[in-house]
């Protein structure tokens, strides 16, 4: 007999109507001659009673295992209000072991208390477990949702390979060695970047796809080594018309899951971004701002503030409203080394009380200087004051950090909010000091700032590009960019970050080439889904996002995978290994 | 300005509008000082007429310039029947080159004459032909109808990892060394299979996903080495409630695609199959089907058809009808090479013409047996049969084959039809020869059939299995089976195909032990996109459906992957070359 109903189904509607069930065994009560059992789906639990005469059947029923049940609703006296179903109960008339279960070696329940480790090893028990299942049903809700609003956008959703060209820049390739080209191997794509920008070559207009991406990085808690990147390429467009269908497709999203209408997306160059909250990716859902105060201290006598302003370095405020009285000097103490984390040498503060200046430069800032930090700050009794003295990037983010600290420890964050922003105008370089050279901070592919053209060479500090971020409570929800379509402009732009013609030629010069035929203006952005999902569920942990996850290691400690393979199949691979093998 | 319409979209009751259009050249024709430009989007294309101010504008404009034009849409003198917007034409007012393009190494034009290899050569080009954008707007839609349909259903679209854990079974493994774990490798996965399975215990209970698949074969014309799989599975379920869903997912493609109403999904079991078509893969829009005539040919003096008897081989005969004077003796010829390949010794024919037998074995074949031969065949004057005597799988093969054949050569098919068919009821087992050993014909996790479980030791040559396919105008389009549930079972197959209880443990001993803790019963499908793609399309060439496809050798010959990497990138995986590097 087939199940009429699922366990998260029937009501006080349904009392007295004959039902067949089938699930797992949740929960199992002795109460007299009867046995209670919370019989367990995907879609909720549902209690059964058995009578004395059909609990001799069940005697060795335990937890996990699978029933097939038919019998009548009723009218529970004890509701239940916690439980959808919390209303009924089946009186049990018939009853099926389906399928036995040894003892778990994790409960099967809401909350658990098994190591992660232990939930890993067996995620085929911890997929069970109505959280994990809810995070799973609400991805698929989140990328059905995002393919019908592409699709109705004249999207076409097409797959690009997963064996691609090695073409290391930025994090490291997954190779995949060749059988069939001795020595020789594909890479896994660390984006469908190129290919998404071929197909606007091809003249595909719009793409999507929600793409399997790899990095083969030291990984962070928020990071795995394959992730989702729901990624969209446009062409005969500009930002707007990207940033626009971008936020139609949130609101869509945020609207169906959250239902909630988002507010205005909020748009900051990055530069203001960097000093007004000392982060290019800040949580908006609280204020305390950061300011330079440069101007107020032009005139110094304190030697460390001046000597950092003579460097050309900046001193970077922030205010907390009403700190004054919330930090011990202990706690201080504490915010110093932390703020040393991101490299400043000191956080110097001042507390406002009773109209006087206290704390660590109350000594070493003027009366003067004191009056107008109060009237261009608008401090208040009782607000405290940070600075950092330092380089600027330093200034800026390490107070930006502390910002992010106290938003957290003061309770300054509305958890209920979603506050998008999108950050634009990125720098178009990025200096790295070891290599003494400027690289892409976006990519190579990115369009600098028409303005900026002229600078590539001469002053790439001070170029600008046509990539943006969109933030959303902190986390970098998505990047993107309009591309260069224009070859010339992509030479200088290989020129500028030092890579030789040839260079660029070997690593891509199908795509270089690909530019000469008619290439449209285009540009797109990859939003991680796993990111998404991650804050519409509430959860911080990216493993509850994911079906199969992989640890900090990048291993899949249910499969054990990676692991040794047979000496055959690197012999046709062409390959050996040349480091002594683990033993197991 | 803004394009305000696609190419393909201007009809005559926009004329006098105001438009802007934007795409590329994908014509240009002088008529005295006037320009005509066909301009090409995704959409369709789009007659322009510039005027001789205007065309002094665009003089080195030619194929595959992109162009922004302004103008009004004026109705066409000579229309264009052929062309959806051949009604019209604009009159430009305003023109913007927006890149320029090289002469392209292929025609961009609806048909080709370009050899394959350069046309993946410089695939962004082909791309923008219509006839292959036209197969990527079907594969979306194809996804996007299954997505919803089976999202409606209940499914849960569930990403499995790419990086898997080796098992060779079947195909060859992709390998992935890894970096973190020195001589170890992930693989990628042939299919979802593990994965999937895994999830019913977790208890998902309708899990589907369009799942990129990868095996490493030498391969033939119709496969790569990544290919995309609709794969599903289910449980608390039974074959007819697979084939319902899949069937009801089918008649919903094609009917939004192809506008037809499917009719009923024929099934057939296995044996049955294979003795009336020849083919566990039967192309059933034509008739002409095998029977074996072993009885009829009990009491035969024709030594060959006897030894083949006594041997417990079969005569297996098929009728063409009309067939007698189709062929000529050189052609008859060829189809006794033709079956040969199959590893049949000859093809035996007799002609009927005005009430008398000719051919190969009129000589042979008595009187009686031609007129039992006759009456039971239902031979007509100048029907042709075929006969082959051989091994059972041998004379059905061959003669499976032949029917094809001939289907094709003597236009038997019709081409509007699809004809959709459940092979049910597989083997469980294979022989192979080689090994002299039974291995799983599906996979190892195949339920068998509960009445041949006893067997599966004792007989193995005549256990059947729970295993299905679908098959669609002569083409495998899926299979699947219901799983073992029970992990006796599981032990039990395992010993049957010489697996020890050791290897198997080796292999995926945590599958094993994950059915240890209340497995559901549970089956599924995987559908192969590409094919089902292709025969929606009319096309039998798979790269004609895949946006960047590889060649037979498994190469990209747009990127050139796979390529040589760096050394730095192996040492890092800890891996060496084994065979010299071939010279670039």
């Amino acid at each position: 007999m087939k199940r009429t109903h699922t366990n998260g189904e029937l009501r006080l509607s349904n009392v007295n109507e004959q039902v067949t069930l089938i699930g797992w065994v949740a929960k199992r009560r002795n109460f007299g001659a009867l046995v209670f059992i919370d019989l367990r789906d995907r879609s909720g639990i549902t209690q059964l009673v058995f009578n004395e005469e059909l609990a001799k059947q069940i005697s060795d029923v335990r937890n996990e295992y699978i029933l097939q049940v038919s019998g009548i609703v009723v009218e529970r006296k004890d509701k239940n209000p916690k439980l959808a179903t919390g209303d009924i109960e089946i009186q049990v008339e018939e009853v099926t072991i389906v399928n036995k279960a040894e003892t778990t070696p994790i409960i099967v329940a809401d909350e658990t208390d098994a190591l992660e480790d232990t939930r890993l090893k067996y995620r085929y028990l911890d997929l069970r477990r109505s959280p994990i299942q809810k995070n799973l049903m609400l991805r698929h809700q989140v990328t059905m949702i995002t393919r019908n609003f592409l699709s109705d956008h004249g999207f076409l959703e097409i797959e690009t390979p997963i064996l691609c060209k090695s073409t290391p820049e930025g994090a490291r390739d997954y190779l995949v060695p060749s059988r069939v080209s001795p020595g020789e191997f594909y890479a896994l794509p660390q984006s469908p970047q190129i290919y998404k920008q071929l197909l606007m070559v091809g003249g595909l207009e719009k793409y999507f796809q929600i793409a399997r991406c790899f990095r083969d990085e030291d990984l962070r808690a928020d990071r795995q080594p394959e992730f989702t990147q729901i990624d969209i390429e446009m062409s005969f467009i500009e930002e707007e018309d990207i940033w626009n269908i971008t936020e139609e497709l949130m609101r869509k999203i945020f609207k169906e899951i959250k239902h909630v209408d988002l507010p205005e997306f909020v748009r900051i160059p990055y530069d203001e971004c960097m000093e007004r909250f000392g982060s290019d990716k800040p949580d908006m859902r609280f204020g305390m701002e950061l300011c330079n105060v440069n101007d107020i201290f032009a005139n110094t006598t304190f030697k460390i503030f001046a000597d950092v302003l003579e460097n050309k370095g900046v001193i970077q405020a922030m205010v907390v409203k009403g700190g004054a009285d919330k930090f011990s000097r202990k706690d201080l103490d504490k915010l110093q080394e932390f703020v040393k984390v991101y490299g400043a040498k000191a956080l110097a503060y001042l507390k406002l009380a009773n109209g006087e200046f206290s704390g660590s430069v109350a000594k070493v800032v003027s009366d003067e200087e004191k009056a107008v930090l109060k009237a261009q700050l608008g401090l208040e009794d009782n607000d405290l004051l940070f600075m950092v003295a330092a380089k600027k990037k330093v200034a800026q983010t390490s107070l930006g950090a502390l910002r992010n600290k106290l938003g957290h420890d003061l309770n300054l964050i509305d958890e209920s909010k979603f506050a998008f922003l999108w950050v634009t105008n990125f720098p178009m370089f990025e200096y790295v000091e070891e290599e003494d050279r400027y690289v892409a901070a976006h990519h190579p592919f990115t369009c600098p700032n028409l303005e900026d053209v002229d600078k590539l060479m001469s002053d790439p500090a001070n170029c600008y590009s046509r990539a943006y971020d969109l933030v959303l409570n902190g986390y970098e929800l998505l990047s993107g960019s309009i591309r260069i379509h224009d070859q010339e402009l992509q030479k200088k732009v290989f020129e500028a970050i030092g890579m030789s013609l040839e260079e660029a030629y070997n690593k891509f010069g199908f795509f270089i080439d690909a530019f000469k035929y008619g290439t449209p203006p285009h540009g797109g952005v990859g939003i991680g889904l796993e990111r998404l999902v991650m804050i519409l569920a509430g959860t911080d942990n990216i493993r509850d996002v994911v079906a199969f996850p992989k640890t900090a290691s990048a291993s899949d400690l249910m499969s054990e995978a990676p692991s040794p393979v047979y000496d055959e199949q690197l012999k046709e691979l062409h390959i050996g290994i040349t480091h002594p093998v683990k033993e197991h």
